[in-house]
């Protein structure tokens, strides 16, 4: 019997994540991995083991077809723990660079929370621990693997359809209640220094730059008056990006102001208009509309052609998408001897980067802050 | 027979309006004019008699149920038209205080194009002379007479449905072709020379402070890198406008991008958008959207609950709705001895003043103005 006859009999070997840290973004993360074809869940680190146990009861977890996640109570035995291909890592942003060098020096690659790094700084650290490691990088930005998103790409890069972009503007909001003004880790100096600018105006300028292909703006304005708490966390904050070919993109984000999450991107040639780029109103169906070449009726009666709604459905959500492109990665790494995928950690630097000069203009009184090439 | 009987066998005397310019927009409210009830055109006045009579062959005045439109060779004949009880004025902005003021003279009332005027000094003068004639003054953004518009008022100042506005996002931009560019009044410095900002920033100014129910910024500072063209005339600019309580509005405005009318209003409690608030894609349907105390669904899969759609039918165009109003406020001052509303002029000034503001910080190369209260 030749070996390629035998193959069929062992199924593929999955993508085995470690999660380390029990997070509450880190239960829906949980279900994406269950959910994604391939993957596996081969254990869940804690400061405590019964911080583990419940949350893989929680999670199902416990009770996952195939295997069962190990359970560790302490973040050195996950990261110890030769069945884990890729640690999965929600822990606060102020922990990242210890924890996520550390998985890297263990071999293991890396799916980081954002914001992926208190400053770029900090990220480049983790970034060459990956690199010198050879692990894949990957941050958790979940609305990237949409297939919406490929298809609002798809447009996009259309120069008929939207031309050259020159406005954009992006808002991402949510309100916070009492509780997590007060105790969330991301209102806590110590834990997510960057507040709401790291939390949420983390997506706003991942879509700015997604929507220009990732070239850096060459100024960043930040908005005046940004609210802070007593211990001076960023509750709400804004920015204006300039680039030298006359783009200019602002944005706002808010844990104080109605659930919002918008891209508006305006092109010579069109305008998309999307409401929900982080988060899908619904989870299989999303949405987003395009206005291309648009006039005004006769008279300036109304609009001719009028814009296109465009719908996009899903069977696996967006969190799952992502898990199953980074196994994807790693999988090509771990059976085949490929290379890490350089794209997602350069689009994370960028995005830091970014949001370190919006930081710096912020601390400057709104004085603006020249990004190097 | 008493005077009451005899009273139905007249019928109510219509409120008559006079047409000082054969603009392109004017063919717009000739048609409103003949669409509202209880409004007539009495008079067409342009530079030459045969410019107006072929204005008045075009637009159906010639052939009006009940009266034709007197044809006038000269602005002042028109002026001087005892027929004419209203004078709708769509010259070039640089010719507003000349003829706003000379009309106001001749105890006409006004319904004056927009931009209003070059600066709020100039608009002063115009509706010192309104004032002192008496005589009703209303610009002609017709935007706010829509039902839609009545209907998201209606919202805004529902405390629980929107809360504090934080955020206000506009844009109106449109794609003029190379004849615009090179030959429109528009981009010309002697005749309207405050171009885009003047055209269509004025519509985000207005649905920016339509939105904070007319309260003046506290600073504007203008986005930078304005397009001009060659004369100066600015093509593209915008601004971000800054309040004492932390409302904070950003608005785009631009000649050179696809077409698109944005205001996106950001509250404590709600979010709205409208895409076409200028203009609605279509003439007897407008729609907006609204979400109010939005959560993220279980996980963060998903909205709870969605965002609502709202559509408003309208019969009259917003037009002829403006029409309508103005109607109705000049015949109470004509018939039942009644005084100008007050409202009008002031919400005007107001958008005015904070272009103003906008023009004086592009020309300080995006320094802070502050407006005075």
């Amino acid at each position: 019997m030749s070996s390629c006859a035998a193959a069929p009999d062992h199924p593929p070997r999955p993508v085995r994540f470690g999660i380390l840290g029990c997070a509450s973004i880190a239960r829906k993360l949980a279900r994406a991995m269950l959910l994604a074809p391939g993957v596996a869940v081969a254990a869940v680190g804690s400061r405590s083991e019964e911080k583990a146990r419940l949350f893989a009861a929680d999670t199902g977890l416990d009770a996952a077809a195939g295997a069962t996640a190990r359970l560790h109570g302490s973040y050195e035995a996950l990261l110890d723990d030769p069945d884990v291909d890729i640690v999965y890592l929600p822990l606060p942003t102020s922990l990242h660079v210890q924890w996520a060098t550390a998985a890297a020096a263990r071999g293991k690659h890396l799916l980081l929370e954002k914001p992926t790094a208190l400053c770029a700084a900090d990220l480049d650290a983790i970034l060459a621990a990956c690199d010198a490691a050879g692990v894949q990088f990957m941050d958790s930005t979940m609305w990237m693997h949409h297939p919406r998103t490929a298809k609002m790409r798809e447009i996009v890069d259309d120069k008929d359809a939207i031309g050259d972009i020159k406005v954009i503007n992006s808002v991402f909001s949510f309100r916070a209640d009492e509780d997590f003004l007060q105790n969330d880790i991301r209102v806590k100096p110590d834990l997510d220094a960057l507040g709401a600018l790291g939390d949420i105006g983390w997506y706003c300028i991942r879509a700015i730059l997604w929507a220009v292909d990732y070239v850096l703006p060459r100024t960043v304005i930040a908005l005046r008056d940004p609210v802070k708490n007593r211990a001076g966390v960023l509750l709400a904050c804004g920015a204006t990006l300039y680039w030298e070919d006359g783009k200019t993109a602002t944005f706002s984000c808010s844990f104080l102001t109605n659930l919002t999450m918008d891209i508006t991107l305006v092109g010579t040639n069109g305008t998309l208009h999307v409401t929900d780029f982080v988060i899908p109103y619904e989870e299989k169906s999303a949405k987003f509309s395009v206005a291309s070449k648009s006039n005004f009726a006769k008279l300036h009666i109304g609009w001719d052609p009028l814009p296109s709604k465009h719908v996009v459905t899903t069977d696996l959500p967006q969190e799952a998408l992502m898990v199953q492109e980074l196994a994807r990665l790693v999988k090509n790494i771990r059976d085949a001897g490929g290379k890490p995928e350089g794209k997602w950690p350069a689009i994370t630097r960028k995005t830091q980067v970014v949001l370190d000069a919006v930081k710096a203009s912020i601390d400057k009184g709104s004085e603006p802050v020249e990004i190097a090439r």
